[in-house]
């Protein structure tokens, strides 16, 4: 048996990398770029108008202007120039023509007989209510950088760069093994001795939460032959999960499959609670992560061991919410393995305050529902009311 | 022209709900349960061992049993019941027979010939290493309250309630139109005078971010006519959402072709900065939001006016998230309208600091891209640095 502490530098120590793939920006919500993104385009493309009005040259500064043309946004004029005492109608987003060098807005101005403009201010600036080319960013420029978890508005500014394809981390392909005689699929009809296989579909989400995604998920009967036709077939994926006979019983078949297989184990079984059979090692060059069965279980390593883990192939900073809070009750709770247990975070006055919720037992998912973190409590220690313990919150939709 | 806070209250008068449906739990991770969802069932379905050992009768208290059977995880046995002096092998998840009231770890036995064991402790106690039926949760009790975002420990627990279908609040359905004779789709190929559609593709993440769906999305050039039959298609949504053509301007045909097509006006131009010619009415009993066409313009407004209506219509809290913070430099910026600028938030030694971004013109996705938030700064007053100013962070991916 080895501590939390342990584990985790093993799962770190062990190098993995998934890859990359180019994708359309539209279809980019959420991934992870992986190298920087360099724009295609000047943004504006062109000297643009910022305003409805009038496109003149500044200088030399007259008040009255013949209106020579009119160009609309997404059009050009056929005449391409204008002369120092010519004006083109201009809208938001239109193009300047050449000899054009700032803008009159439209509240400015009195229009005359004959197509021409009287402007009616007494200065006018070069570049005003011009969006020069480039403003934006210029062409070749980086707009996003290496390892940016792409949001709606990165997506805006990737389309109007002209980026048709950016490269991206591929997202980590995961099967998910669920065993046990007693599970079923969560539509099928319970008969009295089933269990709903409630962690695959568990499972299934956080791993879509984590960047991720299951291409396979499957139920195995306690069946030696069964598990280990599964566990062959998941080597496709790039990570393998499994749920369930991991532990010494008679029907914990997992780890003498694996061994079977010729896996390299990294690790067995852990001085966590809960959590203690987590089982690690690689099997034709695919890392394994066998869970305990128990749904809290399952959550909890699956939260403290392989989200860290995916975060760290697809290179993101590990953003686990880590604080510290005051207790408002009493543990009962003591063993000698680190423990992880459901807590219920707020924030009163500024101040952090923790509750352990009444019952720890790993099958409880009522309990786990209504929790918002995990207390993590060293082991063999006592602690009660007011004192301060670590906690790690759960991320959104966990 | 009305102020921000007359257009968001008009808006939060209006009333408009989308109705509920039933789905599958395994399809419901970050949907909004719209009534408390009763068990089905009790969880556990039956007393079970909590590990691996024998099930026997605690009272009275005896050293030695007689093994009579075994009981896997998923099954039963032929005999149902056991005697005082009788023992069943069990396994964590195992089903207890009638007849027995506590569970023996197997650590704690010694096995004996002839079938029989030895228990190696002194006491024996009811309930031990039992987990009792219902002990998680008990039938036609609520587990998951109404207005609850369902995460993947939710999914888990619904699953195990063997509920097979819940009530979930239906995605608002919302068509986008672009308006634009300069407009493309982002997988073209770009003209000088073309510009990406790029609010397009960024509503459509937004939406997707807000817990509904955008059903259709189209670019529309200026023209009255393609305007009006594109608006009165998009009646088929619940919302509908335009951008662009909202101002005063020659090509400026949505105002025009609502009010052509019979729509209600609720207003029309607001004291905002970016925003000012936001539109909000109802045509054919759809709510209709009018964005101005540059895309900062349009992601402000969204976030300030459709964000919150949608989270109301969802029956949602509004978890916007806002804070105090000190500005880091002196905002050059003033406007006789309420502005919403562009900053970088950031915590220091518990305290937050904003800075607000240099460029503040309503077509630059960069700096868009780059900040975490918006400034409130109401209008015609000069902020300067160490000064307090109100922000509000954008929701993750937004």
């Amino acid at each position: 048996m080895i501590s939390v502490k342990q584990a985790l530098s093993i799962i770190e120590k062990f190098k993995y990398s998934i890859g990359t793939e180019y994708i359309a920006p539209n279809k980019a919500l959420g991934r992870i770029v992986s190298e920087n993104v360099l724009s295609k385009t000047d943004n504006p493309p062109f000297n643009m108008s910022a305003m409805d009005g009038y496109a003149v040259c500044n200088k030399p500064f007259n008040r009255v202007y013949k209106v020579v043309g009119e160009i609309f946004a997404g059009r050009s004029m056929s005449r391409k120039k204008i002369l120092k005492n010519e004006a083109v109608r201009v809208y938001t987003g239109s193009k300047l023509p050449q000899g054009a060098t700032t803008v009159i807005i439209q509240e400015k101005t009195k229009v005359l007989d004959n197509n021409f403009i009287l402007y009616t201010n007494n200065c006018l600036k070069i570049g005003q209510y011009v969006r020069k080319k480039g403003l934006d960013f210029k062409k070749n420029k980086t707009i996003i950088k290496k390892g940016k978890i792409l949001s709606a508005r990165d997506l805006a500014l990737l389309i109007s760069a002209n980026c048709k394809k950016i490269k991206v981390f591929k997202k980590p392909k995961i099967s998910i093994l669920s065993t046990g005689d007693e599970l079923i699929f969560s539509e099928k009809v319970k008969k009295d001795s089933n269990i709903f296989a409630s962690s695959l579909y568990m499972l299934e989400s956080l791993i879509q939460l984590s960047f991720s995604e299951c291409n396979y998920k499957t139920i195995v009967k306690d069946d030696k032959n069964k598990i280990k036709k599964e566990l062959s077939k998941a080597t496709k994926s790039d990570i393998i999960i499994t749920t369930g006979g991991v532990s010494v019983g008679k029907k914990d078949l997992i780890r003498s499959s694996l061994i079977e297989l010729g896996y390299k184990e990294k690790f067995w079984k852990i001085t966590m609670r809960p959590g203690k059979p987590l089982l690690f090692g690689i099997l034709k060059s695919k890392p394994v992560f066998s869970l305990p069965g128990n749904p809290v279980s399952t959550y909890v390593c699956f939260f403290i061991f392989i989200f860290p883990f995916l975060i760290r192939v697809l290179k993101l900073k590990n953003n686990y919410y880590k604080k510290i809070a005051k207790l408002t009750n009493n543990i009962k709770f003591i063993s000698k393995r680190e423990s992880y247990l459901r807590g219920f975070f707020c924030k009163k006055n500024n101040e952090n305050f923790v509750k352990c919720l009444s019952n720890q037992d790993s099958s409880l998912l009522n309990m786990l529902a209504t929790s918002n973190c995990l207390i993590k409590i060293p082991g063999k220690k006592k602690y009660s009311k007011n004192m301060f313990v670590e906690i790690i919150l759960f991320p959104p939709l966990f």
